[in-house]
């Protein structure tokens, strides 16, 4: 290594550390601001958002224009861009949070105990929150209010290509926090965009309580290899559609339709369709020709193909597979145990639904089907924080410890355990 | 290394994947086990364990005549022994838990959303557990019957020293699962002592969901560092009592006396004891009198020893000490900021208590200390699964993420999301 590296390597070192542990102390502060407190920040970081949109489009355009220069694809070009529309819904979205319940200090269960104290939990903030997000600056803006209302303090690590409109909102957000009166420092913006950043934060396992990668599966890899706190992570969402026996065709038809194509990129999005045998003969005609009209590609099972000859034929990849695209897989199962099991051995236990009419069996998927969104007649697409009523998320969660599905402010807390006693002591 | 050796290793690793991926399996049908399967097994489990009291005191016999051999010492074979009373609690605690609630499958929050759909969740399973665990063979029972009707499969990992007991107990374990016809490999003991296993078990982050480690802080720290899944871990009880102003003299000397010398070797056992001048005035004289007749050492700050010249004089060192043994460290602080600040600087997050007769520093306490439990008037040896109506305890977490404090069965498990239609579609 050389010299200059080597000094550059202990320059971004101290720099993150020095970052991380004044979070560790803004974060005292944070837990202890009142609702009030926290909403006039939030109002005050919309306000700053609206006001400084010269600023904020100025520096996209510059983003945009090195982006360009660097040649980047038109998908991230597209995510990069802040348009007056997103600039829009970024300072409505801090304001929404606003509007969200505080979740601090909420105290539950507090139940007397036969030895005469009280015993209830505390809801808390986890402390420190790091993020780790690629092109939309939008998601600076999101993180902050969720990290902020609840209580919890904010490292922000955006994507490089994004640089110059983060610290445009990083300022904003800054100048919001000020103005209600709690620390600049509870939402810190790296203004490095040294790739080593991201590996020193990911050891700072003192400072920063838990973090949350935003971005592309290698992103996600990445951060779970290296992270030495706990990670709310979310990795592929295989999701599935089951045509039971008893499924209305109806619904049957609607909901694999717009589980599919009412957007492809989205995690939450059908890749693979099960049916049974009486469903698939019931429901594929009408449902394929309205997927062709949509421009999806079918792949299929032999079952699926001997009932429609045009459709390719699935290979065992497929039924691994998170196309993101208008791409589909499709296959014939005998049976509700047939299906479980497939959806066991080959899904991401993300979100995976059942069409049926019969009670027993979507009480059985219910139960059953282990995936951190179980549906009954409804379309994969709802899997959302927005539609599950949370708000806002700050990311999905595939695994099961802490929080599962869309975490929204609830998943950035714990809850301690609260005495009242009145000088109870154990025998 | 040699090839003995490398052979050596490729079994245990070959015979701990095996277990594990067993419990993998067994997971499945533990998830879908009725409320009153998990109860007969474990009605069956206690049964076999009073019937099966001549194969256990044999193995545990075994057991303890090998530890004198290797000249363990008394505290360890204290641990190691199975009494008759041990044995009957063993039993009986493994009854109670069959008679704690079920919580899995338990819905909550199902509320209607704008779209129509209705949004709740589910509990579930975590799915694996990993316990690691050192001589007292009664957490064999203890963890199985937590384990099993948190619905969970569970892989357990004794001491070496306890091999004989622990397998007299999983097979007892084993054929009250079957008698419920439950996988008997739903519970497994590991069979081997070889150290190479714990490793082993730690890397299989694909089948084993979290891990508990219930031992010495060496246990717990090399379990920390190694593991690839989650870790519920208990470290440090550096717990406090602080004495307001305000406090109530005689609930503070009660409290104070209890927290300390109820029991010395616990981790909710108060280790440094905080007041003001005044509290420290009035309550003092009487406090150290009743800690000197039950042969507590005190050491002091100097406002401390000013009061009492027999106290020694503490060092840095002392604030940060679990003693786990009659000693106690005292410091005489301003005011509640100071106490806080004092608790923030040196404390653990274990338990911490503030005796007081006035509200607002009461409230303030109870919202500002940030510890896994705190405290109003009541001895900090109340923090306890049993003392909180858990029913039994898997282990004390001092971490903030998915369960702080005591964790009873709600901590084994995870709530996922469950969306109800009628056919909706995400517009």
């Amino acid at each position: 290594m050389s010299q200059a590296l080597q000094h550059d390597n202990s320059d971004v070192t101290a720099y993150v550390v020095d970052v991380a542990r004044a979070a560790r102390t803004a974060s005292a502060a944070m837990a202890r601001a009142t609702t009030a407190q926290k909403n006039r920040a939030l109002h005050a970081i919309a306000a700053a958002i609206e006001a400084a949109h010269e600023d904020i489009f100025a520096a996209n355009r510059a983003d945009l224009e090195r982006a360009r220069a660097q040649g980047l694809e038109a998908a991230l070009l597209d995510r990069l861009e802040l348009t007056p529309a997103r600039h829009q819904a970024m300072a409505a979205g801090v304001r929404e949070v606003a509007d969200l319940a505080d979740p601090i200090g909420a105290i539950s269960d507090l139940d007397y105990r036969p030895s005469g104290i009280q015993v209830g939990r505390m809801r808390v903030p986890l402390g420190v929150v790091g993020i780790i997000y690629e092109s939309r600056p939008n998601v600076t803006a999101d993180a902050a209010a969720l990290c902020l209302k609840s209580g919890n303090a904010a490292i922000l690590r955006g994507g490089s290509e994004a640089r110059d409109s983060n610290q445009a909102i990083a300022a904003c957000v800054r100048a919001g926090l000020q103005a209600a009166g709690l620390p600049g420092d509870a939402v810190q913006v790296l203004e490095t965009t040294d790739r080593a950043a991201v590996g020193i934060l990911l050891a700072q396992a003192e400072y920063v309580d838990v973090i949350v990668p935003r971005g592309g599966k290698g992103l996600i890899e990445r951060v779970s290899r290296e992270a030495r706190m706990p990670v709310i992570k979310h990795l592929d969402g295989v999701c599935h559609v089951f045509l039971d026996d008893d499924a209305d065709d109806d619904k049957a038809y609607r909901i694999a339709l717009n589980a599919k194509t009412q957007r492809y990129g989205t995690c939450n999005t059908m890749e693979t369709l099960l049916a049974t045998p009486a469903a698939a003969a019931r429901v594929f005609p009408r449902l394929f020709a309205a997927y062709r009209a949509a421009g999806v590609e079918l792949r299929g099972c032999e079952r699926t193909r001997a009932l429609d000859g045009d459709v390719a034929a699935a290979g065992e990849d497929d039924w691994y597979e998170e196309y993101l695209a208008p791409i589909l897989a499709v296959r014939v199962v005998d049976d509700l145990d047939q299906a479980l099991e497939h959806i066991r051995r080959y899904g991401s236990q993300h979100t995976d639904a059942i069409v049926t009419e019969n009670y027993p069996r979507a009480r059985r998927f219910l139960a059953e089907c282990d995936s951190s969104s179980v549906m009954v007649n409804a379309s994969t697409r709802f899997a959302d924080g927005f539609e599950y009523g949370l708000g806002a998320e700050i990311g999905i969660s595939t695994d099961k410890f802490h929080a599962r599905g869309p975490v929204g402010l609830e998943g950035l807390t714990s809850q301690k355990w609260i005495v009242l006693g009145d000088g109870h002591v154990r025998e």
